[in-house]
């Protein structure tokens, strides 16, 4: 079966790790007038959203010192952790991922907080960034 | 004068330092099929872009090791360098960041590269990321 093309790419989301949401949610929410957005809380991390356009910045809070964000603020500091792109077909995705040699952490797409299909792919393959696929 | 509420805050876009435009540019053009937009070369680095969505990611790579780009990627590698938002109204903005003690790398807008009014945000008062608007 010949995967479709990934008509729809955009940016779903920017992760930014924080060590505190209420010390940095004002600057996007009041200085920028970006709208709140309701997300779950996910993988140890408390999680505030803003509505940028047609995507969400996330601010990141870690909720102990060993969560994935704990580390990564322990390790690095606050800054920017992730993006997610949504994408048609991530299982066509992931296919031309693998193909062009880029290291996947997810293998197959799993579920994700809210229900939608994703994957992480490897930063050593893109660009030191840490990219997260989600099916729309 | 009431400044104007920033109703048409988004990303404008995410610069991302790679060490070379032909070896990243694939996995966003290809991959997740992002178009190629044209933009203009600035600050000594080389400038791909491609549209997702309402944004752009571009690629910046550096043209010799004393741009920005070339300093940044000497330091810490291949990774994201900026985010720009784009707002209605970059004077009020900026007012808003002194207001709140957000420190400024440009007090006041000057001209970007395409000919819009750019400001720089100091990364140590936003989350270690530096930000950059541009009015719409």
């Amino acid at each position: 079966m010949q995967p479709k093309p990934p008509k729809g790419t955009r940016i779903a989301h920017i992760g930014i790790a924080v060590k505190s949401i209420s010390a940095s949610l004002p600057f996007f929410s009041e200085i920028l007038g970006l709208p709140e957005f309701p997300v779950d809380d996910s993988d140890g991390a408390r999680i505030a959203a803003v509505s940028a356009g047609d995507s969400l910045i996330e601010l990141l809070e870690a909720q102990d010192e060993s969560s994935p964000i704990g580390k990564f603020l322990a390790k690095r500091g606050p800054g920017i952790h992730h993006i997610c792109f949504a994408v048609d077909d991530i299982g066509a995705t992931l296919e031309k991922c693998r193909a062009a040699g880029i290291r996947l952490i997810d293998e197959t797409p799993r579920l994700g907080a809210e229900g939608k299909r994703i994957a992480f792919l490897h930063p050593g393959s893109t660009q030191g960034i840490l990219v997260e696929l989600s099916e729309h």
